[in-house]
């Protein structure tokens, strides 16, 4: 390849070590998209012949045919993808295939490729975060005004709707999917052309590739160009924080599944057995999911060291970017199309959630919130009293909502009758109509909101 | 703070890692404007009488007071910023002080309170971004066709000017501007009203404290609105790819500096000496900005880590979401203020970098892409026949420009006196001109473009 | 400092961005020991006269004191730890302080000053380790035949003890204990006499200063002794590993404390209430132990980042090395000390976690091993009669141990009444007597085995 | 495999994440052992008869040959190397292969079989080590009195050899393999036996599996026997660690080739070219050995977010513990084989070396000390007299050796003409005899000390 000057072979070590194609193989398809697109201009501008176009386009037409049906002959002598297309070019249509690399390096030929293949990856990204999302909207729908536990640092705190707390997955993914957007859209510039480093002198027309491969425009520094790999970094960040919110979501599932909990079951085709208890039922799924976080944070946090420092414009290293990429979107795949199948799968006992929901003292809140709205009472008093409530309660082994009138009355003498009424869970989730909040009936609204946003 | 219930003190070591004023103490202003906006929709609809509201505001006036003043008594017994402040407000104005926290709890009103004070440090990261482009604008201009090696691998590669090198950056620089905008446009939403997690009782209108507090709508569901940092890490991710381009521009002032580079030099007041070694120049400023990229990065992992499989709504771990940001944000204005200065004092020795400029065969491609375009060679052929003429120039010492004509035609007969003209690198650079090439005009082309974008 | 040449002062940003004296203050101490050992090695070698080592000796002292008492004067405009004590050391003696400095370097000056401070932080984790170890002990000793569910998946498994369940932990801390004495072990030498990175032209003693400040020996190459921090990264490395071990169990008392569970509970002086819910017991302790694995991972990938790529010898941004290592054992010992207190204070519900180890068919194991053991089923078939058991007990809503045996004899026709014998959790824990397993003995073997370790 | 109790099939998501054959097939040769050593101990037990001991042992014999010669039949359906393994045994000896389960579980088997890979990989890695250190000893005795510029900052601070700058890397690596092994004598504990997590009721001996398969002992505790990686998470610190170390002397080889350096050349076969530059002559290796520390450090961080907050014992996001672990190896042993051959293969330009050592004032700190123990000025004040001289000498354009007696004195009057005996870099260096300095002799001294303490 560049044996013009070289007196010796590289030696096995510096092979295995700089060769590539086993990883960026998968660029095989941006790869051909590129060629074609910078064959087509080169053919526009009268830098190759139309014949010579003709023959690149039939041989790249060929090229493709066999990496559909898997004949393509993959060979590390030629190192990466670009190469192993170019070698094999050459064995099928001869010389002309020596001038689509007019104009052009791999430098700005990974570029483009590379930025290709990570545009898709968000967009698919993006896709599945909303197909998660019509999945959790439809059984949010469903128990839009069943009732669950709220917990603050696992502790009951106030009743919820299971829709509701659904709901809150629904936004997040939905901050996801944006963040996925406006990576893509930051990307979306055309490196090609920026050749080696310096552009070309050749009378290019780069905006012409750019509408070819659907970029917006030329990126506008040829340096910048081959060198930064920050729209790579970018969408590993996004992937990272929405593994982030899977990894919630993905714990909840364990833990609400585990038979102390009892509040949800997943179907059997969604769990796993054990080799030696057999009465196991393994929410193995959303553990894995729960994982997958972590190779993903790995995966930011190897290209973000190997990009540290690095001078302009291509270094070596950067040849390290596309592992961690591709591990990340696989990872992310994977993790959003189980969750999303775990999510429309959810079978959960409403029964087993509502007794919850109305244990540990759920309502104390609505008892101080009633102390300051009917008494008048200063939040931080009502608070105080509620407390002691609480207290009495607890140490007579009732509920709140079992509290005698005369205890109460005991702790703030202007408490009447009328308090328990908001004292049950319905009363008190169907009092929270604040924007937003639990009552069914916001819950309900933003689900219509979202119905309507999602394409 | 919680009395009513608790029968004995925290002990000792509860009280030294629970406690968090020494960190949080940075949000008082945020924590302030939370209070104002909320007590004034609290007297709009209702909620609490006006008298008790203007004694509510009266005294955060005079705690905005103390605070300028450094003479706030901030106290390890009220654990954090929200309660020292509410505390001190009772000391200053009694029992209308207990009424402000109504519809409210520490949970939303710490989501507030940093989400606010993440968005500021979002635009002043921009604001810094946009000075550093515009000093980067100014220098470009003036070293627009001053030449330099470009480098692949820190080997000279073609010759590029020095503007062009540095507009490389503004384009960096501008899409790491258009992530903090993006993340300050997503996070730009109102947690204030989602209270302890299920929303609130009380009438309370989160559109208007929405207004009053810059944002642009209220968050839609209140258990995200208390229990998710992902704007948080959306901006850490965007401080550390920008701390990535940073420690690659301070990576080249380090070797630039370097004697055996020379290409640069700073003034004595943005070097050090050595307390040993009298006779050194340290770049420690640029040092310093690429080990901030450490920080910044380190931080994105630490908050990412907490947040890792929390289960829903608010969990104490959250609590250690406010170091990273504050350290990495700290690190980042420190870093980019460094740089902008470093960029404006610059002084370029161009007689050397022209010098290294052509040397080192870095008008080798302009032979190849002569031979293309002259001789129709194809790319690959005129790359072997350029090789094969590197190796003889190396070979007899000289550079290519002045290897003999018979030695070029001895590799290649159809080569004439013409192609002498190419292998100069201002010939080299001036002929580079693609969009986004290195020839002056274009650079000078961009350094207009975006100055006229820049605000 | 090094005026001697430089005709500016440094720009207010390189002030800012240079000065360590608000971090490395901490260093004290460990300044002081490092140049009293380098003093007493000069007069010992004539290096300096025995009168001015007197003199610098009783400045130091006097510094000592001026630290111990609050009083010394930090200034900023001394940057660091170092100048400010050699500012100070010649504000009180005078011209003989000049003299300190003599065959050393700020390099190896922070070096040494910054090992010594690691080492002592590793011992003290190591001693934190054996106290949380201790505490296990006691409570596993207490517990050591009490039942509890054994989890996989978060789902029971098989039975085991809560004792043993600690001693899972005396293990880990265990191992973390001597990954800190390792660490140790291999830092231990001294970078002291490296100078600025070549050595010293005086006849400096290196072994003396070595044993003087506890050191093995000197370090061996002096480019390596100024320039690298493995030493710090492997602290950060163990302290991480230790850290997920502490989040480990911090999950597990979260997840014990939630009324779901009901397992344990935490005394009034370990736990938290809300702010609005005045009912809530937070395990806050528990979730910060748990969030501090954050800091501690991020400070180790902030230091790996910050070391990456530099050149030998000394670069500035290993100024950078400080702040994390400090954060990081911050932490730890606040996460450790904790820990110890909640493991003292633990108040398990044995009553409860003794129901649970005996729902869920958590003896299916037992069953499918007597049918290995009793009628030499294959293992394989063995497990496939007890899942189909499982699944039958569960059709009529019984544990396995009150299934028919005609139930049984259906599904193997060989069972007998025997089996109800190893249907208990009691049996079933007790049966288990291989080499650490959950049988009493066992449990009570390793207890004692650990106490003996212990110093 | 748990068909028992189940009644659906998994969904295809679910066996898309949850197969595992794919990556840890690679610990076929360990599962092999570990099920040999188990089959027997059983026997030798009485816990399986003789004969069917043979069969199995029979079966995995054959086994073994199949995937020495490629021609196991690895099936996605049987999801791991465990099952894979287990049902190919089936196949070839009936019902025999179903004892061989007995008084295990994959929970033991798989943390076998990984801590012996890990185990292995150590091994490796430290055997690499030794054999880059022995690269490093015999570079660094050709070159243990050449010169070069030490540096700091990337500035030139005084004369060092090359020799010993290669040895400071001796003393890194050795450091790193000291670790490796540290690592190693932790982890190699045998967990086999532990069964599920609670030990088996069968009379098994983990002693005899222990000392079959190289264990030192049995793990003390069945539950952390299954549950812990922080074997795996200690060997990727020491890994990352070590490529750190990598990093820093690969940077330097790419610094050190450039041609503004031009300090070493590598041969062609360690370097590669370019596609458009055909001059060029790229350090390749050096740079993806640089980069090999991000997909380490990555690794590591994958595995401790992975492990983070887990309960016991296992939960299956722990399948997620061997791709980091295996990449970062890969790793590892490429980085650590390319450096070793870059070692031996570096070509130093030792004139061009001892040039760059004698500019830039690099005897400043000579003078300074010369100063001090010839004059007995006080450091401070001799430090600053030299900063002066220095001064003058880059006024006058002259190198200190040249800066005339004259201007000296009038800087000080007492220097003499002896001064310039110590202003050559050969003097400066051959001064430095201090225990580990850069003097000849003392180089020598520490490669015979290392030479005698390799195996």
């Amino acid at each position: 390849m560049w044996g013009g000057r070289f007196s010796a072979r590289p030696a096995d070590i510096m092979q295995a070590i700089n060769v590539s194609i086993g990883v960026d193989r998968r660029l095989w398809a941006q790869d051909l998209a590129g060629s074609r697109a910078h064959c087509r201009m080169l053919a526009a501008q009268g830098i190759v012949t139309q014949a010579d176009a003709e023959a690149i386009l039939a041989g790249l037409d060929a090229i493709d045919a066999e990496m559909r049906e898997g004949s393509f002959p993959f060979r590390e002598q030629f190192e990466d993808i670009h190469m192993n297309v170019e070698a094999r070019l050459s064995e099928l249509i001869g010389e002309p295939s020596g001038r689509l690399h007019t104009a052009r390096s791999r430098n700005d030929q990974v570029a483009t490729d590379f930025r290709l293949w990570v545009r898709d990856a968000c967009d698919a990204a993006a896709g599945q975060l909303q197909g998660l999302q019509r999945a959790l909207l439809a059984r949010a729908e469903q128990h839009a005004a069943d009732l669950m536990p709220g917990f603050t640092h696992l502790q009951p705190a106030q009743p919820v709707t299971f829709g509701h707390h659904l709901m809150a997955y629904v936004e997040m993914f939905g901050r996801d999917a944006s963040r996925f957007a406006d990576a893509r859209a930051r990307m979306n510039e055309n490196p090609l052309g920026a050749a080696a480093l310096a552009g070309s002198p050749f009378p290019i027309d780069r905006h012409m590739t750019a509408a070819e491969l659907g970029f917006d425009r030329p990126m506008g520094n040829s340096l910048d160009a081959v060198s930064d790999r920050d729209f790579a970094l970018e969408s590993l960040a996004a992937a990272s924080i929405c593994a982030g919110h899977l990894s919630r979501l993905a714990e909840e599932i364990v833990v609400w599944m585990t038979p102390q909990f009892g509040f949800v079951s997943l179907p059997d085709d969604l769990t796993t057995g054990s080799s030696i208890m057999p009465q196991k039922r393994n929410p193995d799924a959303a553990e894995l999911v729960r994982a997958k976080t972590g190779r993903i944070m790995g995966s930011l946090v190897a290209l973000s060291t190997v990009m540290k420092g690095l001078p302009l414009a291509y270094s070596k290293d950067m040849q390290e970017d596309k592992p961690p990429v591709f591990e990340a979107f696989d990872a992310l795949t994977l993790a959003l199309g189980a969750m999303t199948a775990m999510v429309a799968a959810l079978q959960p006992d409403t029964e087993r959630m509502r007794a919850a929901a109305g244990s540990g003292f759920s309502t104390a809140t609505d008892l101080a919130d009633w102390l300051v709205r009917e008494l008048n009472l200063p939040f931080r008093k009502a608070h105080h009293v509620t407390g002691a409530a609480v207290k009495r309660a607890e140490a007579l082994g009732v509920d709140l909502s079992q509290l005698p009138l005369a205890e109460l009355q005991s702790l703030e003498a202007g408490v009447t009758e009328a308090v328990y009424k908001v004292l049950t869970p319905e009363a008190s989730c169907a009092s929270r109509q604040s924007f937003g909040g639990t009552a069914p009936e916001q819950v309900r609204a933003r689900i219509a909101e979202w119905k309507s946003r999602l394409p």
